[in-house]
């Protein structure tokens, strides 16, 4: 956090964004306008070069959330929570209590009072660890379970409210999932450069949600394994191969129309402008993988391991030539123009959770794609992939969930999940 | 790994290091001799402000092993290997290749061949996923455990070796250890500042020892909660307060060779210039911390967790006034002036391993702790500590291991554990 006393001083000061008003939907907020402190970059489609600086602080407010095409940060904590609470009003107020945090969070500021700066005989309103810390690019990113409208639908007066979209996951071929660290009614993805704030961003969240609130699962991510900004480094996964290469990129904005932001035709209305997650935990069998010939590695991907080109091209962003590759290459499987043009925006994380004790490193993938629809994203193409991949000789998935990713906050009086839960327009 | 061609031209030049000869123990390269591509630090107690620029490079060589006195790096994974070989000859060629894979790495170079320039019909002498990364500070450190003496001394011919310093740690208070957390035959310490490139080295050893050794547990640490170097801003830990403040700097000859570094009058003379390195896996119940006063979290440690400042001075680094704590405060405990002299070289991180099954963080510190012996240094220290300290209340040790380090191997022939295994001068 870049300011320690910043939590007085903003307190007094009318927030950037009030001064802008309702509706600046993905309105840039330069770095001027930004307090003077750090570059902002805008939330939503378009990528301000400026968000790739190390430090920086990423826009919270926009049409959609930061953290889906903003650019991809170094580190990853998620969370996926369990609902504790049947009340209704209670559960509201942890909405908003978490968006004033998120909002100062990813603007590199503590909560609420800071870690020391209320009375002493309470408990600080932040835990501290990420005091002095710069905002590291950090975006918080919320999204609803299937099981938050099964579960609390009535509760929480959202019946009927569950997109149609927000399916449950088919079983797939091969997957082998563990239910404590699948499925969940809420979520939270803090993508940060610096772990250390991404964990307690995610910490302090947790926190405010005491009683109303549990994690169920969390996951840390401590590589990149895709990128939404085309101009930098393609980040490599624990495979060895350049990851990302034929991303979406979070300057194309007719393909995020087209393939990741939810349509006000879609429906429901709640829904406009957000997006759906899947989430995979994707074990890899790295000791077998590390023990394959470079020829079959290059052959399950349809590309080479060195420069990233696919097969039979000289380099890594060259059109990939489907037929050169191997009938059951994942890329080949993968690639839109096999599979009647799917297309996912990709946004995963390499993971190692010690050891499995058979002496293995536990380690992987921790995929997460974001869609307009998994019924026309994930969904097809991993029955594709599941049935059919090369790939599938050393990986595993084990942890599934799903979520609806709700539209962004539009500015400092809006928060997460009103469009869901309140009437207000 | 900065130059992914690097594999072949290596190959053909001189080492640099086999250019100065032995004997060079703690000597310095400049930046101009170190091929002229990264600023390198020497190993050993001497800190090289060139070190502490992100990306660098640490000189493996020396008379030290680096990762101990070197600046601290921002990320860390800790691996602990059981042997599961008699073969005293395929031990030791292990040893060799594994130094010279780590020589190459910590220069920000591939294992071998590389991750692709090998033969296609082969595995990949490097996995590949640090391809691209710069050598990020990267420093790799090995010790031996006491198991290894006990279970391999007579397969290893090192029956007697075992040094008196490397006890068995005695069982504390309160301790509720997990086996298949603590222990093992052999360890390896990777600290970087990019956690990829940590997780690549230990990757790679392992697989270098398959069928030698086998990771019996591993743990990733995320932030460094820790300094060497006194003029960077000390980390916070994740119970929110500044850590390391009082830590022994990497400059401060003196203290590293009275509490650090063993003497040959110590014995045995293969650990001259060695350490010893006690590893507790500590967790913090976060959540019953995160509902306590700020009050009583300084009353815990005796200093503010603004500033860090003793209780009753007014900045970080004043000399603690003990008095001015509660009898059972954690650094007027823990401070020298109180017991008798004890001192320690403190190198932790923080992790966060998910959940606990609970809806809590499964999260702490993975304390690591350097001594020239822990006889005087941490047993008697935690002794104490386990017995009156009020952080007890919100930490349990939940693992533990004790190795022995050898010293630093010293030039392009030398080895690690050449002094334990060869009788060659
Ligand atoms: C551990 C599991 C996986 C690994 C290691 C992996 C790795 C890769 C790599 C190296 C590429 C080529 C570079 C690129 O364009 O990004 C790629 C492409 C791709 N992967 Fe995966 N992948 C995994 C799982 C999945 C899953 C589960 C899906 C979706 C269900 C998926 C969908 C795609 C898509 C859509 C492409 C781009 C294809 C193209 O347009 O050329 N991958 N993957
Ligand atoms: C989760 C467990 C622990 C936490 C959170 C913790 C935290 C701290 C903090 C915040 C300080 C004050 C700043 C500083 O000088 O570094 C400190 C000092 C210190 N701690 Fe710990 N510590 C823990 C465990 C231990 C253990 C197990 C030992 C040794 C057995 C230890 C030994 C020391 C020493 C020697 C000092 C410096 C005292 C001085 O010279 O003033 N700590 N610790």
């Amino acid at each position: 956090m870049t300011d320690t006393d910043s939590s007085t001083t903003t307190a007094k000061a009318p927030t950037r964004r009030a001064l802008l008003g309702w509706g600046g939907a993905g309105l840039a907020l330069g770095a001027a306008a930004a307090g003077g402190t750090v570059a902002m970059s805008r939330a939503g489609g378009d990528v301000d070069p400026a968000a790739a600086e190390s430090g920086a602080a990423v826009e919270f407010h926009g049409a959609h959330q930061a953290g889906i095409a903003t650019p991809v940060q170094d580190r990853l904590h998620f969370a996926s929570f369990d609902v504790t609470t049947r009340d209704r009003a209670a559960f509201v107020q942890m909405l908003k209590d978490w968006t004033e945090a998120a909002r100062r969070m990813t603007a590199g500021k503590p909560v609420g009072e800071g870690a020391y700066g209320g009375p002493a005989e309470a408990p600080p309103d932040d835990t501290g660890e990420a005091l002095g810390l710069k905002p590291s690019r950090l975006t918080l990113t919320i999204g609803f379970g299937p099981s938050l409208f099964e579960k609390y639908g009535e509760a929480f007066g959202i019946e009927g409210k569950r997109p149609a979209a927000l399916v449950d996951l088919p079983k797939f071929p091969g997957d082998n999932l563990d239910k404590n660290r699948s499925g969940g009614d809420l979520c939270v993805q803090a993508c940060a450069d610096d772990p250390q704030v991404a964990v307690h961003a995610i910490r302090n969240l947790a926190r405010i949600g005491f009683g109303k609130v549990a994690i169920r699962w969390s996951q840390l991510g401590f590589g990149k394994t895709s990128s939404t900004t085309p101009e930098a480094q393609t980040p490599r996964n624990l495979m060895g191969f350049k990851d990302g290469t034929r991303n979406i990129a979070g300057t194309d904005t007719a393909r995020l129309k087209k393939f990741v932001w939810v349509d006000d035709k879609d429906g429901p209305a709640w829904m406009t402008g957000g997006s759906y997650l899947v989430a995979r935990r994707i074990r890899m069998n790295i000791e077998t993988w590390d023990r394959t010939s470079l020829q079959e590695q290059e052959d399950v991907f349809g590309r080479t391991k060195g420069t990233g080109a696919p097969i039979g091209k000289a380099h890594e962003h060259d059109e990939p030539f489907l037929k050169a590759m191997k009938p059951d290459a994942h890329v080949r499987l993968a690639h839109p123009d096999s599979n009647g043009g799917i297309t996912i925006l990709r946004r995963g994380y390499s993971f190692t959770d010690g050891t499995d004790g058979l002496g293995r490193l536990d380690a992987g993938l921790f995929f997460l794609a974001y869609q307009r629809d998994p019924r026309k994203g994930f969904i097809p193409l991993q029955r594709r992939l599941a049935a059919h991949d090369a790939l599938n000789e050393y990986i595993q998935h084990v942890g599934s969930a799903i979520f609806a990713i709700p539209p962004g906050v539009r500015d400092a009086r809006d928060w997460w999940g009103r469009t869901l839960f309140s009437e207000e327009a």
